[in-house]
């Protein structure tokens, strides 16, 4: 898809924007959605002016995780790159990942000696707080910077959970790390053996066993979090950018640390900003409009409300969203596209299968069909319901940016 | 697709016509498209009393071309097969290709001579009119007939544009016409070489190069155009037709020398038209009515004024249709589908991405949705949104003509 859409691009320079209301859908909760439930006077005089449509992030009935949703918001097939785990992991604790980088999910986890045997007794370590996680983390960072040529690097996550990025002296694949989670799955096991898959995963998995044994040795007195346990190897998934791609400059205005990871994977700037709210990532929009061909900006508080079951909450996000539209909307973008990675819906907290409204606005929309950004409204559209992995097709399309396909 | 609806086809000889207004999707200009200006009765009722949908050519937010966009209606995928741009530009013409052919596009140029060099000085030859294209073209034609074993044919097309036809003694495909384009795409370069870029297009460089040399001879004292650019080298395209596949005999019906090509290559016969009308294009069809199971019926004239920014005429061309549709309507074929094979807003002035609205007619239709032929009430409707390469597949249900899939 990213390919042929290479192909066809023109040199016409569209100004675009793509706004992404994280898990905006939802289903009713009683009667209506919370986009129904939200009084949208801005969205709704926007959608009436729009084409408009629902999109299904993966396939009908997969949830996406967020990395699978947006590499097909940025117009890459989720079925054919993949982002590892330990690569997700990594980028939500804002670690850059480059092609010499290995990113593994670690966890704290207590374990006792049984004779020679190691017994994993809390794979968690109790849940230890982030406060001590981060404490260990230091204690860990400085006595283990380096095995071999490979350095080492530790970062905190939430809880008893962290990640570890192994820096390679030469460049890396997931073929290279095809080897063995230690995690055992359940208590009163063993630890399993980081041994490698395949050959070529040889030489890391040498690494990761000796690191291990070092990490055993830093923490070895203290109560719970003596030892961890790896899983979610994973590299750099080699996605062409945008830039190689298509020949433009993108950038992206968020403020949680995973969708700037992402946005970076696909060769998109991540803009600074100051303050985590929708003001201020609009204020980094307007500062930087002259310098970019193609904006995502990413508003995380549906998805988050969504997930904790909050439905006015989410309600409110999308109000304030739209109470800055007009503030957008004097920026005179060429295409202006709408929409969420997924849906969140409130009544079942967490991600959802259900298709996700999409309104774009250009000078060559078919419009008039929808009254709202709403589900229902949407879904009158005449984009149809549409795989995600599409909708760069169509607002690269509202640009005139594709040439004909075919003779 | 293609090979799946062969395997699927029974003995069921339904009477089928296809009628495709070119272009006749729209976009809404002010608030309404052409096709809902339109004062179209005889069209309202038939889409009462017919199954609709919208196709979306190739796929979301891709506009085609002509001939992508009519393999797609003729059942092929249009991903799979491919008519190069000198074969398109060769059936434009009313050229004939078959599959020992090698259509290419040339343009007259002007060149200088600088010292050894040969300089393009316009690569248009100053746009030179038909006229004087067709002079040369007789000029060119007489004095050369072959290179060798290698029959030439020259056609004059509108200004500076042409096509050469190279007819091989021996079957060709397009591995063996991977050669470069001799338009340097810039004026103040040396035309490029047509050297092979594969091995087995040695043949046909060597033969092109000697054709070049030539041209360069016979138009050496022209003024303007004394010099041609060669590029889209392309060959019969190889698609198996609607008898092979399906058994059965096809009718073209086209006012158009490309749409009489295109139908061609798919082994339709083309039915003389004798005057450029909807109404000689009626006439044909009660004539031959007979004589075929499956006809085409290709109505230019909405693309035309779509492609001029003309709204209006767009609109006449619609209604003038809808006039006619009576006459149609009594010859009582077992399916009646009309769509278009892509849109073309005269807002945009140009083809579109935009979906185009589907009616089929027959027995079998799930009817009463849609209220008009319009992309709106057609949205509505149960074929929802679909890739044009499905077209067939529902056209030939509707005929019952496909066995089940599957035990």
């Amino acid at each position: 898809m990213h390919n042929l859409r290479s192909q066809l691009i023109n040199n016409n320079k569209a100004k675009i924007l793509l706004i992404v209301l994280d898990g905006v859908g939802g289903i009713p909760n009683n009667t209506k959605t919370e986009l129904e439930s939200a009084k949208t006077p801005n969205l709704d005089k926007l959608a009436i002016k729009s084409e408009t449509g629902c999109h299904t992030p993966i396939i009908h009935g997969l949830t996406p995780g967020s990395g699978s949703a947006h590499l097909s918001l940025f117009g890459y097939d989720p079925m054919e790159f993949d982002i590892g785990r330990g690569v997700l992991e990594a980028l939500g604790l804002d670690l850059e990942i480059k092609n010499t980088d290995l990113a593994i999910r670690g966890n704290f986890a207590t374990i006792k000696k049984n004779g020679a045997k190691l017994i994993v007794t809390d794979r968690r370590a109790g849940r230890i707080d982030t406060k001590t996680n981060e404490r260990l983390i230091k204690k860990l960072s400085t006595q283990i910077k380096k095995i071999g040529n490979y350095q080492i690097l530790f970062k905190s996550g939430i809880d008893h959970r962290f990640v570890v990025k192994i820096i390679s002296p030469n460049k890396i694949d997931d073929s290279n790390c095809l080897i063995q989670d230690t995690d055992p799955q359940s208590e009163g096991l063993q630890p399993l053996s980081a041994k490698n898959l395949n050959t070529k995963s040889k030489a890391l998995s040498k690494i990761i066993i000796k690191l291990i044994s070092s990490i055993e040795v830093v923490l070895k007195d203290e109560n719970k979090a003596n030892y961890a346990l790896f899983r979610g190897y994973s590299t750099f998934p080699g996605i062409p950018t945008f830039q190689d791609l298509y020949g433009i400059k993108a950038a992206s205005i968020t403020t949680y640390p995973m969708y700037k990871g992402i946005s970076r994977l696909v060769g998109m700037s991540p803009l600074k900003v100051d303050a985590n709210s929708i003001d201020s990532q609009v204020s980094v929009l307007i500062k930087n409009i002259d310098k970019y061909d193609f904006f995502y900006l990413h508003i995380k508080k549906t998805d988050s409300y969504g997930e904790d079951g909050n439905f006015k909450e989410k309600v409110k996000v999308i109000e304030k969203f739209d109470k800055l539209l007009p503030k957008i909307k004097k920026l005179n973008f060429d295409v202006l596209a709408i929409t969420g990675d997924h849906s969140t819906p409130s009544k079942m907290k967490g991600h959802s299968w259900h298709p996700v409204p999409v309104i774009i606005e250009s000078n060559n929309s078919f419009k008039g069909i929808s009254k709202r950004f709403t589900e229902k409204e949407c879904l009158k559209g005449n984009m149809g319901i549409f795989e995600g992995k599409y909708l760069l097709n169509l607002i690269f399309a509202h640009g005139q940016m594709l040439n004909k396909f075919g003779a």
